[in-house]
């Protein structure tokens, strides 16, 4: 059994409760929260105050991060690699190596192992991207998002004057997708690949003309995309905006030779993207601990760790029921 | 610079030649053939005899295996791997295992690298299922093959007394590929997930009608399946039906709570099913002789080895530019 940890407890924590229970090789300590534990609701686990870790250190082989990219993990990655095999699902795409850097030094000091930015992009994604552009050099990766919520483009909607509340979907043009996969070649613009559909509620007499275009304006979120603005009333948008979906795909077209057009596709359908996310999350936890064991301290990301260390059959269970 | 022989020239060695030439870090020291080098034709590449590969080991990193494995890489596989790294695609998914040790055996013994059983199915497939089913343990992987040209069964058409030439393809029940993707739970029979078409030529006065039943009733290859047969020129089989498109989808659904239902889906479209194979195995090649230059002998299969091994790139440009 591994012993597990989950530090922080919001969305992804909530899924990396769940997974853990479908993992019979698991077993979780208990969720580490900044908050009181009588504040926390979790399914069923156990909560601890941050501070607590450090005391329970012992029963504990690997502490899942569940905090945000922003703030949280730029810190607490590297603090608790210090005493903890640590995951986590840093995301900040281009602060990646100064993070791995900085992970990697901890870790070598304490003998810890850290697997970092694990998730789906950066994570399976990105290791997608690595097995077709390995396998056919000659060719072009475009990644394609959603359908699906972006947190961010939300809370840019609802920083607007007037906006109570909203929800944007990131949707990818399809029938680029197709031409791609036609072998088409396609110089594309942001623009091309992907539409952005928000759903907004506002306050009573709020000028929408006004508020739909300060969003289809708002540079960096909106102004380079086709933006559709509907306005709901709150009810709707609880009723129907209010879950988690994602997904996406990354999308390889190669040659091998002049008329061998070949493609490969990885897609993702998510009806809940922070319980898909948490699973990845404990998937690796489970190769972080297989590290730990064999000594291979430091920092490591999902393109260094091979595929069965994910799993908790053995390798000649995996080459008789998976070649 | 990689130094790669490449042992047997047919489809999937022409498309070995291929591949090589598009990474730019190999070098092909040639071809060995049982075959007469003068009856090899190549896209440029030297042709040596067989006996020859041992007195060129000095210059050879890694030796592609491109024979059948029927006959061929049950004996070839751990002989050469005796002197030489080592690379197939030995794809009998029943033998693996035993394919496996023994080539195990002869590699620590003789302090060299195999990898086996590389290629899409086994292969890249094989590493999809691992990665779907370790993320989502509570979850169903379908594999669905085509629409492609089954070399087996083109083959088990010719063997029909009366039949000249023939073209079998596999097709996939795209109905229930998208029924699964949608969350519904199947229990599938044989019959439901693919269909087979054959083109066939038969030689003049031959009984079509006994032709047509002793293909839709032969065990093992068509009984199973919904079969459509179609009787055609032997210049209409030649003009469309001569290449080797293949490819097909690993599916796998799962769910991590209740509602929350997700579908990880990998494809592929090929235009050339041995130039792709070809183009695997030349990428795993490459992660034959880092495993090699690391001290890590034995054999290997795509489930053991870390991605980055496969790239000519180094950790921090794969961290920069992929994660």
């Amino acid at each position: 059994m591994m012993n597990v940890a989950i530090i922080g407890y919001g969305n992804l924590g909530r899924g990396v409760e769940r997974s853990i229970k479908q993992n019979s090789d698991m077993n979780l300590v208990g969720v580490f929260s900044r908050r009181q534990p009588a504040d926390v609701q979790t399914d069923g686990a156990k909560v601890f105050v941050m501070e607590d870790v450090l005391k329970m250190k012992d029963q504990i082989d690997v502490c899942i991060l569940c905090g945000g990219s922003a703030t949280d993990l730029p810190e607490q990655t590297p603090a608790l690699t210090a005493d903890f095999n640590t995951v986590d699902s840093f995301d900040t795409h281009a602060l990646i190596p100064e993070h791995f850097t900085k992970v990697d030094r901890v870790a070598k000091e304490n003998q810890t192992v850290s697997v970092i930015s694990s998730g789906w992009d950066p994570g399976l994604f990105s290791l997608n991207r690595l097995y077709a552009q390995s396998v056919l050099p000659k060719g072009e990766t475009t990644t394609f998002w959603g359908k699906g919520v972006s947190q961010g483009h939300s809370d840019a909607l609802r920083r607007i004057p007037g906006v109570l509340d909203g929800t944007q979907y990131t949707i990818p043009n399809e029938g680029i997708i197709t031409r791609l996969k036609a072998g088409e070649k396609l110089t594309l613009t942001t623009r091309d690949k992907h539409f952005r559909q928000c759903f907004v509620v506002v306050a009573e007499g709020a000028d929408k003309e006004q508020i739909a275009s300060t969003i289809t304006t708002m540079p960096n979120y909106f102004a380079d995309y086709d933006t559709e603005v509907n306005f709901i009333s709150q009810e709707e948008l609880n009723a129907q905006h209010k879950t988690m979906p994602h997904g996406g795909t990354v999308l390889h077209t190669g040659t091998t030779h002049e008329n061998s057009h070949q493609v490969i596709e990885y897609s993702l359908h998510l009806d809940s993207n922070p319980e898909f996310t948490a699973s990845v999350l404990v998937a690796y936890a489970r190769a972080c601990v297989k590290l730990a064991q064999e000594g291979k301290f430091g920092a490591h990301t999902v393109l260094d760790i091979a595929p069965s260390y994910l799993s908790p059959k053995s390798g000649a269970e995996l080459r008789a029921e998976l070649l």
